[in-house]
């Protein structure tokens, strides 16, 4: 099945993306106006993305002078992504938009990732400017936000730094008060930052006028420190060139220096970064009262110290996006894979049929250890697909929906996320060594594509939250919320999926299945805390996500089984019905050995002494 | 602890190697020799590999005219191994070499594995030599196998086409006899050979006066055509520049063409060919009576029609090479991560004592699930070293022990060699996917060195017959032959562990849970084979050999602590134990959910409809 194929099933059939068109924001769309969405999306991929995506791994971003040289490819691609209107497809008609509901934004961009996953760095961009639009001042939305959803401006999330990495409360970049007016500027109170900012996608280009960099900083207190942990944290603007209230560049280019480029595995096309802000290379002219001060200049977003909740308003997106994008690599090797074994004859068929060498080979794909690694990517990504589109519809519940099925929605989504986030970025990388392994040797060969989308897919494991940061969250925070609420509300729906597959012969099997395997993470999470110390609970915190993990997958493929079985008999529901038939025979008995040691609070890693190593 | 530290314990406190020195054919050997031995590669690998690692991978093997261009360093490691004697180490005296036990020249070769793993194509040219010196006539070992041994000569192996892949019966490459006179040329029967030879590792290059490939090739029947299947293939010795009965060099060029490089995910610093032989590039002038006919000269070794047969005498101990490849890649990413971890502070202990950000933040080796990636890594590496040596150590008993206790290890291997080369290659692969997370970011970049070795290690899994080949093999081949004696055999070793395991109490549970395993694979072996049909029985024989994979490991490990627990209280031991541990609590319960399948002869992918994909 194609991606649209399996897309407008998951969509339409199982998640009824149409009842979506009743809500008051969405009034005005239809089947016909999301199918549009999805037409324009798929038709820019496979014409500006699909071509070049061995471009933009082997021409990497290089510097030519301080400007970094992309491939034509890439500002053609941007170009064309930005004139489709789908930056700021899902914002209010006020800013341009079009009201698209998040569920057909989310589906729409999985095409550009099929087609080249890192020429793309427009969920950054999206998120800085949706950032914006919540927590800026209207200056700042008309400014900067509105130029971002426009195409002219490109935006970024400056977080880490080279000594904190993804503890956050150890960054050291210096925000101080840009003169006596400082609070006077119409873009927002002034400051100077000083400091390094490490692993900052698209951080410096010349694909946009100008870049804005949402940058986390320290403003310090009044004897001149700077606050220890998160609480000190503080959001700023700061343009890569000076801006003007009217959106024009003032000429002036801001002290953003770019330090580096990251040399990658993967995921080439997008630049990386290192960035010095405020080390004097573009000292600043005065731009209000007094002398002019070193440093970059930053604008305040938000109140100060509340930089993180800010930060932390857009994270949901961005995991289900980082999620999306393991996905759609994991089914660019699968189809890659399925149309290599159906026209590479090699070997012959087992048992008396193959003995004659006289006969001619047969396709690799009759082999059944061939359909063994095609249905296991099958089964793998389009059930993480299934999954991204479940939570983005969470999204929009929580915006549109009435107070009571919104706050489940906001809850749900909280415990979800984590495995949005860890899943297909753990089992799509697994698809695609499967992808590599039905090529053979040509498939380690860079003629063909999936080697590739091994090198990028790699990246997903690590960025927005590494597994380990996923796993901690997930058990150490997000089942226990509210009084573990959360999981609750999971189990509820988990136990309305098994009872409506209890009834199905076909399915019932699988159900009980399930109801066993909600019962033993339920336990785990259960024994995991049994002793309420926090180094016993979380010392096997990745066993218990992967786990957890594969309860969930399991959860969404009866639920689509049950939807996919209702359908007419035909060549797509038999294969929905096997790749959840194999998650459920293959994958979901792998549980028991996860929360073994979960339940266990099992201490053979935590307590191993280093010099053992 | 280093690759050293580990190999001295697994040779000797384990593997008893110093018993070896009683036998005949090693008697001159002691300790020191052996040692001098490994002190001897390690140094050179250290001096000579290792800092070319990341040049090999950037400076890919090109072409200049029809030469192919390597770096400066591949030729300096070249001659350095060379130099050392190590190309005939395992030799008798009488040819030059020092009748080293394969045991220790396994171990020895892991310094070079570690340090660059495709600088080196050694083994290579040792299996060429030793199948000369196996099946060759006098004058073939003295030409051709002397000089492969000496270091002026380096050898191939010309299996694959590129029709035919793994199908070695679909090979096309024909031979036909070259002028009246062909049987009396005293290189051997002479053939004019004609066909394309893909995949062909260190197929070309300058880095010795002349490359000896021996091709695999088929002599047409009297009706002019080739015999279907494997009967009807060949062995020839076909030089890439001709040689006379003095092995120098007559001047003429054989009609070997370089058809092409393919250009690889990793693995770079080994040239990887696609060869033309008999296109008429180097037309070869008649060797003897009669007109010249065109071809590559080949001569014939051994008889003609056998000579897959000759090529799998050496299939054992290529296949233990490419494990132990995949073996110390997985250790040099394990040393890579371990180094970081105790160096990179970030974040800081769960509970009280990580609260106060004013403290400064620990290092990562501080944090569970940093150490639980770490100790994975350890047992995953160390345990399938011991396997690797162990299987080494098969080799040497098969050749000089008594003739039943030979006959044994001979039957064991065929047993373990499908495990001991897709093992590592899966979970040492496994272990360097650890190292890059153990990273974080800075594992995803070129920066460091352990993206390389996930590069590197992804070829294990394909080359020297693929996963889903190794697992039919083992399923469908090695536990039934000599009705089962085999796999009879490996059960008594494992129960003799088990039973030297209860009664040590702390091995006591992980006794009874290898004795579980080992039931439930036997279980699973009857279980497939229920039927009797090749179809039902091998439709899952990768997660079989998954699972018996993951007991022989756990068994290995279980003997390995036997040894560990009897020694003195310090790091190493705990270290032993611990990762002893970790196999059996966070691994070994993973073999259920493959046997599951396996017991089932579960359909779902060996049935699933092409369309339904």
């Amino acid at each position: 099945m194609s991606l649209r194929a399996t897309l407008d099933f998951l969509l339409y059939d199982w998640l009824h993306a149409e009842d979506l068109t009743r809500r008051t924001r969405f009034t005005d769309h239809s089947r016909e106006t999301f199918d549009a969405v999805l037409d324009t999306c798929e038709r820019i991929a496979r014409e500006k993305y699909a071509p070049f995506n061995r471009t933009v791994d082997t021409e990497e971003p290089r510097l030519d002078g301080d400007k970094v040289i992309l491939p034509q490819a890439t500002h053609d691609a941007h170009r064309a992504y930005a004139e489709s209107g789908m930056l700021s497809a899902a914002q209010d008609y006020q800013e341009g938009g079009m009201q698209l509901p998040y569920t057909i934004e989310a589906a729409a961009n999985g095409f550009f990732g099929l087609a080249s996953v890192s020429i793309g760095s427009a969920l950054l961009t999206k998120g800085n400017a949706n950032l914006l639009l919540v927590h800026g001042t209207e200056m700042q939305k008309a400014v900067f936000a509105r130029n971002e959803l426009n195409g002219r401006f490109a935006g970024t999330m400056c977080l880490s730094e080279p000594q904190a990495g993804s503890s956050l409360s150890d960054i050291a970049t210096r925000a101080v008060p840009d003169g006596p007016d400082f609070e006077n500027d119409p873009l927002g109170p002034r400051y100077r930052l000083t400091g390094n900012k490490m692993w900052i996608s698209a951080g410096d280009h010349e694909l946009t006028e100008n870049i804005v960099h949402l940058v986390l900083a320290k403003i310090p207190g009044p004897d001149g420190k700077l606050i220890p942990g998160t609480r000190g944290i503080s959001l700023f603007i700061v343009p890569k060139k000076m801006v003007g209230t009217d959106g024009q560049l003032t000429g002036v280019r801001n002290d953003v220096a770019l330090a580096g480029l990251n040399h990658k595995l993967g995921w080439r096309g997008t630049t990386n970064t290192l960035l010095n802000f405020g080390e004097g290379r573009f000292p600043v002219p005065s731009t209000g009262a007094g002398q002019a001060q070193a440093g970059a200049v930053g604008y305040l977003v938000g109140r100060p110290h509340e930089g993180l909740r800010c930060m932390f308003h857009m994270m949901n997106e961005a995991r289900i996006g980082v999620g999306t994008a393991a996905v759609v690599l994991g089914l660019a090797g699968y189809y890659a894979s399925l149309d290599y074994a159906k026209n590479r004859p090699q070997g012959r068929p087992l048992g008396p049929a193959g003995k004659d060498p006289a006969q001619p080979q047969v396709r690799i794909i009759e082999h059944a250890d061939v359909k063994r690694m095609l249905l296991a990517q099958k089964s793998y990504c389009e059930g993480a697909l299934a999954l991204e589109l479940y939570c983005a519809r969470l999204v929009d519940e929580q915006h549109t929906a009435d107070p009571a099925v919104a706050d489940d929605a906001r809850l749900l989504l909280e415990v979800l996320t984590p495995i949005a986030k860890s899943w297909p970025s753990e089992w799509c990388l697994e698809a695609n060594s499967l992808a590599i392994q039905v090529h053979g040797g040509y498939g380690y060969t860079r003629d063909f594509p999936v080697e590739q989308y091994w090198r990028d897919n790699r990246l997903n494991m690590i960025h927005e939250g590494t597994h380990g940061i996923q796993a901690a969250d997930l058990l150490g925070r997000k089942v226990l919320m509210e009084d573990g609420k959360g999981l609750q509300l999971l189990a509820g729906r988990i136990n309305a999926t098994i009872e409506r597959a209890t009834n199905k012969p076909d399915l019932a099997a699988d159900a009980s299945a399930l109801a066993a395997a909600l019962q033993q993470v339920g336990a785990a999470t259960k024994a995991a805390w049994a002793t309420g110390v926090p180094g016993e609970a979380l010392a096997n915190a990745v066993p218990y996500m992967q786990a957890f993990g594969h309860m969930v997958l399991a959860w969404i493929w009866l639920d689509v089984a049950l939807v996919a079985a209702a359908a007419p008999a035909g060549a797509a529901r038999e294969g929905r019905l096997r790749a959840q038939r194999f998650f459920f025979h293959y994958e979901l008995p792998k549980i028991g050995a996860w929360l073994n040691v979960v339940s266990a609070r099992d201490p053979t890693c935590a307590d191993m002494p280093e010099e053992s190593f």
